[in-house]
């Protein structure tokens, strides 16, 4: 979905020059590392909750971003950013009860042996301080990932991020094992997820590598989206306890009620993380992650490594976190993303009957991977996934897709999304389909 | 200068014992990692431009924090975040006018050949992504910092700041070198620091390391802050050159016009740094970080390593990056850094003539080093340079120490300081100096 040539769909002349302008403005000052989304990329203005505007006033329904979790631009958080901002902002080295008043209400929405919150700025910060932590703690170094995972942008997060670096780019200390496809192959990748984690252990201790962790996104996002059985997910926790290693449960795509459960998307799978951390929705857009953790293991982190974050838990971050709490909670977004979750499932599954290209829809709340295949070509069905993603664009919803092979779409509306959202996405999709 | 006991301080019972349960708080919830300022810790409430204010309402001259950089809470910045805030937040996978308004401005700061921008959202970012840039272009590893460097806090940039992490922290492909110290030998270190810098890229070369990257605070921060002569700086740049390695110039510390005489640390030494990192400064509070590069270091960095920042750069933070740059210039924030540093530096020097323990007094705009002696015993000389700093507080001026010695006094108040608070700043040092 990330490309970076001029758009081919101009929605008129004087529009298609101006967006022409602003791509050639981009590409000199921000360079090609700065890639959009969407062949014909979206110049946005304005955003409110699950809608985005553009600079012609067109209206776009956003079912993709979990950033603006409780909605874009919310009004509850806006305020709180404002106020605190004009009030207080400076660093955890002075006292302040705001964010003992955070920590203590996210702390209280996972088990009690998670007794301590450290703040971070993004999600990236908080998966690098867990590794950090696990490596320190546990002595070890070898870290287990899934074959298409991403945890950050880190030179460390990076490392264990080979859907953005290839399995070239992760160092041999690591271990790659298959993510628990609960689609293809019967679901065989799945069952044996416990195993291969199990293997990974013993290949590592074969060639002198200490276990640290096990670093899992609870909703295998980049993998292509899985929600397997409960059992091999403990299963596989268990193995790398048994080994010393530290589980990690990345939360950073499936955190803050999208599962629709309850907060957390480990606690699906009833696993007792060492170390759980957060990004993304953490703060409706304000920079923000966290890393919440066993005592024991950061005893003795702080003094051997002098660990601070001059931006992390500042009184402005833990005022809209505490904020984005109070929203989840008041507006019943939860309870939501589980009723609308269902709602706007049946609705894919519908389109399933009614196109052979709907392979398999899988979800937990509002979090939805539809798969789609082509008489077995992988490429034709990539090629044919980004076109269903950019002709959406085209008619007014955003979705992006993802997985190895690029095949998957990847729906993951704000919470607030609501039913007739759910019917305009399933009639769009139904729209795009139609030309598969 | 950083502590976890309660106060031994107390101003009054209420509120001792009001700050013992906060501190109680804190430990159970944080953790040990959460260490406080001052042996009393300060718990605030309110930050207006050079001034914060605790919790009995007792006000402090700030002259320590150089995040609120243009002062706390400044109402433009404040204006700035909140607008955007309510607006539009959401990632640069989208077209936004105001990042390249933000990019255009800041790239406008430095010489032409840093062509882009890249955004982050903490110092510690943007010198992990620095690194990561310096090693993917130039093939090399290897990395050369000061002896008593910080870089920050990621695994990577972690591994670069022995001031944290101590000399062991430091793996075995990277190099460190004595800072250029201006005072101790009579500035014989500032001397041979080229020379160093060229011995430690011939040491990397005989045992087959690649040299990748200079990476140098501007001020020398923790290594005591030191302004050395230009000539031995661009020396030292011109041997990593050479050596195929990139000079990085780290202004997270030393940038947004603290020295007085520009923008930027490097540029008063005449270097031409490859790579300029940004942090603290930046936002005014706000996390963010920027990296400001060549061109040809990025061509393929994306494509290669597929990088994105989630928050980073969005508008949110293009807009309070904005108004720091339009406060800076607007107030004229660099000349009130210059014409005030240099009365705050009479003012410290007189204290040099008064109080035998001043050895030196070191300073460029608004970043002063006052290094503190004991008769040549170095412990002695660190916990009385702690107890001045603990007096300062309890007196109402804040600042701090830093120096592998820990004798030196790190005074970097924000740039609106002013005439009557750089009197204020000398007459409670020298009170507090009567006691050495």
């Amino acid at each position: 979905m990330l490309v970076s040539q001029s758009s081919p769909y101009p929605a008129n002349a004087d529009a298609a020059a101006s967006e022409r302008a602003l791509l050639e403005r981009r590409a000199r000052l921000l360079g090609p590392t700065y890639r959009t989304f969407y062949r014909n990329p979206i110049h946005l203005v304005r955003g409110s909750g699950v809608w985005l505007y553009d600079a012609q006033g067109r209206k776009f329904l956003d079912a993709y971003n979990n950033v603006a979790s409780v909605g874009h631009c919310h009004p509850r958080v806006v305020e709180a950013l404002s106020g605190q901002a004009a009030t207080l902002n400076t660093h955890t080295r002075y006292l302040s009860e705001i964010i003992l008043d955070y920590a203590e209400k996210l702390l209280g929405t996972v088990p009690a042996h998670l007794g301590h919150a450290m703040f971070t700025c993004t999600g990236s910060e908080a998966n690098d301080l867990a590794i950090r932590i696990a490596q320190h703690s546990s002595g070890g170094t070898g870290v287990i990932i899934t074959d298409f995972a991403y945890h950050g942008a880190t030179i460390a997060t990076a490392q264990l991020s080979p859907a953005a670096v290839g399995a070239k780019g992760v160092p041999a200390h690591h271990r790659t094992v298959a993510a628990p496809d609960t689609f293809r192959d019967h679901g065989r990748a799945a069952h044996d997820f416990a195993g291969n984690v199990a293997a990974a252990i013993e290949d590592m201790r074969a060639k002198g590598i200490k276990p640290a962790a096990l670093l899992l996104d609870s909703a295998f996002s980049s993998d292509g989206i899985f929600f397997p059985d409960a059992k091999v997910m403990r299963e596989a926790a268990d193995h790398v306890k048994k080994a010393g290693g530290i589980v990690i449960a990345d939360e950073v795509q499936s955190g803050f009620g999208r599962l629709g459960q309850g907060m957390w998307g480990f606690a699906n799978y009833g696993i007792e993380p060492d170390i759980v951390t957060m990004g993304k929705p953490i703060g409706d857009g304000h920079p923000m992650g966290a890393v919440l953790v066993r005592p024991q293991l950061v005893a003795s982190f702080g003094s051997n490594t002098g660990y601070f974050n001059t931006f992390g838990g500042n009184p402005v971050a833990a005022a809209v976190g505490l904020a984005v709490l109070d929203v989840i909670e008041g507006e019943g977004l939860i309870e939501n993303a589980r009723n609308v979750g269902a709602y706007t499932s049946e609705l894919l599954r519908a389109l399933q009957g009614r196109h052979g290209a709907v392979a398999d829809v899988r979800h937990n709340g509002l979090y939805f991977g539809v798969e789609l295949t082509a008489d077995g070509d992988e490429a034709v069905a990539a090629t044919k996934t980004s076109a269903v993603v950019e002709a959406m664009r085209e008619d007014g919803v955003l979705i992006s897709s993802c997985g190895p092979r690029g095949n998957v779409l990847k729906i993951r509306p704000p919470l607030p999304f609501a039913r007739d959202n759910a019917e305009q996405l399933a009639e769009t999709l139904d729209r795009a389909l139609s030309n598969w």
